[in-house]
């Protein structure tokens, strides 16, 4: 596996991967990397004739008082993971964005609500990095968690709107043993928290699971059933518009934040 | 000359070019195409495999109080002339963007002043709208001619920052016989408030040949030779940042718009 810290040279190298009809899969991640982002790359592995992960920590998708400076790092772990995945390129840039880095993609409509609402300024940062990354490595596909859902709705909205070359591909929500969705920011969990934190997913499932119960009564026993510092959000909406739903048509999701100390923590389940 | 009037058979289109190794050109247009237009498809031609000529009045870019409805076309001397200058693909989509459409495309600085700060809006709508025509013809190559000088210069930002695989070749300024700039809505001039326009070029070439004078005397000699019913700026910039200049050290550029009733004429000219 090699690794590239230079954004000009990934630049080149993915220019040359197309003019020799290459097709590029992007796995983009922002590191420390846990069993989830190794599924993305193992389900996109066949699919692809070069497999690259990126690892950015993106300065410009946390807000003033987020954790930008504290977000773990373990680049070594990583490059381990990744060559363990079989990545052909695992792509670091030390510096990512060239000097008057100037141009925004913002998203409207479905950044204006969860964490859109709570993390002003996150999405634009989201979109502006992954449509440069898209630039920069000439993906013709790339994958996404649906951990991140929204994250996954406002992308496949930019790639869509901008007519954009490139396949979303989605890779579902990956648990650990004891059902907390994988997260790089479990870590900053204390013992107490991470058990109290269960509570997140075991509410998810048991609105899953209400079949009988109308949205309303489903939200109600997810709000009993949770127990965190903060609940930010506990929504059920429409798998595509994000926007709440009151009677269960089409697909929907339930989305989910709770706060643990300054951790927020993200969940969701499909709701049928 | 093929002419498609459907996106998603231009998005088709595009890819099937992409995957037979054909280098595409773009000359993104808003039809009523004059000789400028004319020599921007000229000046491609020989470039590309395929040349394709987009004709889209671009309602993102038109202020609510400007003349989008107004906006001359003639679409079919549009054809003849891209014909003419062997264009393989017309595109004039009867709608381009899908339902829903909700992304933007934005650079900021360089929008900060001259048509971004007159035309509130203008700028974001001019990338958003190449954004989505690069990845809808996935142009390996586009052609903007210098006459909109900012414009240039946002598109070149917005590519170099989003790392498109495009690349953007500028156009000389065509002028007409009498050396007005060749615009679209030169047709909105009545006799006489043309020939007061043509001191627009004549102030410009005087501040150009003015070499022995400083930037404030070059700017004071160009104020006292436009006759236009109100100058909305005359400028000396950088040629590369588009910021005022007080002395001249690197490239510049002398950036004009005159009113004539409710008519923007814009001309420009390089300096040094």
């Amino acid at each position: 596996m090699e690794i590239l810290q230079s954004t000009e040279e990934m630049i080149a190298r993915s220019r040359a991967w197309k003019a020799e009809g290459r097709r590029i899969g992007l796995v983009p991640t922002m590191g420390y990397l846990h069993r989830g982002h190794r599924s993305l790359m193992a389900l996109l592995r066949p699919q692809v004739d070069v497999l690259v992960t990126s690892l950015y920590v993106n300065p410009l998708q946390f807000g003033p008082k987020e954790d930008f400076s504290r977000y773990p790092r373990d680049p070594e772990g990583d490059a381990r993971a990744c060559e363990a995945e079989g990545v052909d390129l695992l792509f670091m840039p030390m510096t990512f964005f060239p000097a008057n880095f100037r141009t925004q993609v913002a998203v409207s409509g479905i950044t204006s609500r969860w964490e859109g609402a709570l993390r002003p300024g996150h999405f634009e940062g989201v979109a502006t990095v992954v449509a440069r990354f898209f630039g920069v490595t000439q993906a013709d596909v790339a994958i996404f968690g649906e951990k991140d859902y929204q994250q996954l709705a406002v992308l496949r909205a930019m790639v869509r709107d901008l007519a954009m070359k490139v396949e979303i591909v989605p890779g579902p929500l990956v648990r650990d043993d004891d059902g907390l969705a994988l997260s790089s920011r479990n870590v900053y969990l204390t013992t107490e928290q991470r058990k109290r934190a269960l509570t997140l997913h075991q509410a998810l499932f048991a609105m899953q699971a209400a079949k009988e119960k109308s949205v309303e009564e489903r939200l109600a026993l997810g709000r009993r059933m949770i127990d965190c510092d903060q609940l930010d959000y506990l929504a059920v909406v429409d798998a595509d518009s994000l926007e709440p739903v009151e009677q269960l048509q089409g697909p929907a999701r339930v989305l989910v934040v709770g706060r643990y100390g300054a951790t927020r923590l993200l969940d969701n389940v499909e709701l049928q």
